[in-house]
């Protein structure tokens, strides 16, 4: 791995090297033709486009109920107990965040509050092929059913072979409403905009490609949508303490993802900064998705080295990276000193791994460095918010003068008028 | 107003009818050409689009905080104290929003939880002529400075005359970090991406024109945004006893706002129906904004006659207004009728300005259907979530099969390893 020894100031522009713009007109203009044919045929252009990308002919678009029993049937044990118990943590998890809204009625003949209403309906696009992921579909679904959406509706691209089982048993263990066969950018402008077959919905979450990615920035506003998702990232904060074959495996376990993962280990400590870089290497040899690891070491990852513990947690909230791991020494005393990071790990048996699957906590995160404004998926994604007032003539007259004052001030005299037209005829108007 | 007797059915049809597309190709393709300018060329670019837009030639860009002391010391006595009224009051309303996070440390072993961190700098756009409110800015800003952001970079549109003194006396109240003079799709792009004088921000509320709405959506993912707003809008749920004078001055309240605003009444009084288009009619004679209140209300308005209350808010939920006045007895009771709405006013008194200055909920609320799934905006727009876990060696032990098994059925060998690394050399392993 290479071995940065530069300044803070130095580090942080290269950092910025490292950051992928992913913009593509070409792209682009394609998928807001798709879009725009499911909108006008329906499921019709679904059909068409699923033999055109997909090379599968489809009867009917949904997978029935049964099948999802029959799919949960036939996996191992081992993996039904996995699924529970990833379901009952990540249940535990997610409660914590649960919303109720609040009343204040402290002034006289005031009310003022809010109140919290899960959406109605949600899509849930889960990929294909080696990305069609068990574990995320309980990150997805999980939240949105604690939030009490009432319908969620998965999408997932047809397989020659029929759907991976383990997706679909993942389905029912999650308790999704409906899963139909359809995939990219078709699959999203559907949710977005339904067909025949399949329902709108309110939102769109989960991750894809680029034409679903950019299929999902296409409908936002039509419909919400999570977040546009990047490739997968690991950071590390260290020192001498830490175990570099740990370190070094757990850098593998985000770069075997993608070939654009980053995995990037900052530390004070030059011995280290080369035991780890040497274990990549070492451990690199024998994973069977080396191919893609390996460009991701090379081109997309870095060991950057600090003079101070301080420096370190600048550098990294600069980073801002999806899954932070803390391998110092007592790391909850640094909770404090993390601003930008979407999920953290602390200390030496917090591997990653433990958080993308059984841990609780969402393994749905911030990538690109958008958690300096973005939070992991979670049961406030499957809600929003309504205010409400209530106010009686007397507190409403209290008002008077200073709502007709800023109505007035900004040009707006039928909103002066409208208050005003509550006291019409009182005497002491 | 037109007065529609229609079933719920076809009512539903004709509501989607009324809802208004905005995507101009023409429009996007600029707009790029203007990000990209900024992007590359910064404050030059800034300066040049300033004389050919707005017809300013600027010197420096930012308005110093002593100007804004002047401003505000010479706005009159009752716009000072209606501002500080409404500081008071959304204050006292938005601090109910904040979040504190959560510790779980119930299982031996295991912490998890959840950090709340506000944004370090957002930037909040201010329109300039006509609809430069003041209120908006405390609306926005308020929330932000209750989340903890660091810095609120202002920015507006220059004028020949200078920024209208209320504005900058608003920005004043809300303690904006700094006030900078540029405006339209450049300033979007400045916030952005950062210049030589405007500091990059990891968010941008604010609403604006077609080319700032257009913007806002082409930075989404390289910064966060609000919500690209439309038009306004209102709501109205009324049966016969209530004041059809008052319902008509609350209908031309919004329609005063854009001639793309609606203003919707819902009832199941033909007498109340009629009484209201009567007055709507009468009242908008003597407006001043006649011009702009006439067209929303021919175009984009209606009156909607229904068999029962019920129906009444299944069709106000599938029309989902930003405002939302519940005129019916007892208006309290029918909170949990209510699914998609951005803000409620119950009853008599809660006429919709009393919302939009000084009763404490915001008044930036989703629009065009949007409520569906959308927020007000609040002190959650400012801040972000981070998850943590800590594990102990036991409690890591007692997942171990269920994270391996979960790794390798999606084919990801090294999350195995990773967490494999933790117990190579035990006994037990």
């Amino acid at each position: 791995m290479k071995i940065y020894n530069e300044s803070l100031t130095e580090m942080k522009k290269i950092v910025r090297r490292y950051t992928i713009q992913t913009t593509d007109l070409e792209i682009e203009k394609q998928v807001a033709q798709i879009i725009e044919k499911v909108r006008t045929k329906g499921d019709e252009a679904l059909k068409s486009y699923e033999k055109q990308f997909d090379k599968v002919e489809l009867d009917g678009l949904r997978i029935s109920s049964s099948q999802l029993d029959e799919a949960y049937q036939n996996i191992s044990p081992d993996l039904k107990d996995a699924l529970q118990l990833a379901k009952h943590n990540i249940i535990a998890y997610h409660k914590m965040e649960l919303e109720h809204g609040f009343i204040d009625a402290k002034l006289p003949g005031i009310i003022r509050g809010q109140k919290v209403t899960p959406l109605q309906r949600v899509g849930l696009y889960v990929p294909g092929g080696t990305a069609a992921y068990p574990s995320t579909i309980l990150m997805n679904a999980l939240p949105a059913k604690i939030a009490g959406v009432d319908e969620i509706i998965m999408v997932t691209p047809p397989q020659k072979d029929g759907v991976a089982p383990a997706v679909l048993a993942a389905a029912k263990v999650a308790g999704v409403t409906a899963v139909y066969q359809i995939g990219g950018a078709q699959a999203i402008a559907a949710l977005a905009y339904g067909t025949e077959s399949i329902p709108r919905v309110n939102k769109i979450v989960g991750p894809g490609n680029i034409f679903v990615a950019t299929a999902k920035k296409q409908v936002f506003g039509q419909v919400a949508i999570d977040m546009v998702a990047g490739p997968s990232e690991i950071g590390i904060l260290a020192d001498q303490t830490a175990d570099a074959k740990q370190l070094a495996a757990d850098l593998l376990s985000q770069a075997e993802h993608d070939k654009r993962a980053r995995a990037i280990l900052i530390t004070n400590s030059q011995t280290l900064a080369t035991a780890v870089s040497g274990e990549v290497e070492k451990q690199l040899m024998t994973l069977p998705r080396k191919a893609i690891a390996e460009v991701a070491i090379k081109e997309r990852s870095f060991i950057a080295i600090m003079d101070s513990v301080a420096e370190m947690f600048t550098l990294m909230n600069d980073v801002a990276p999806e899954h932070l791991e803390v391998q110092l020494a007592d790391p909850m005393q640094y909770l404090s000193s993390i601003r930008n990071a979407g999920s953290v790990f602390l200390g030496k048996y917090a591997s990653e791994p433990l958080g993308d699957y059984v841990a609780g906590p969402n393994h749905v995160l911030p990538t690109g460095g958008t958690a300096k404004f973005s939070s992991p998926l979670g049961v406030y994604d499957f809600i929003k918010k309504t205010s409400f007032i209530q106010f009686s003539k007397e507190a409403l007259r209290k008002d008077l003068k200073a709502i007709t004052t800023l109505a007035r001030t900004e040009g707006l005299e039928a909103h002066a008028r409208a208050v005003e037209s509550r006291f019409k005829g009182d005497d002491d108007q």
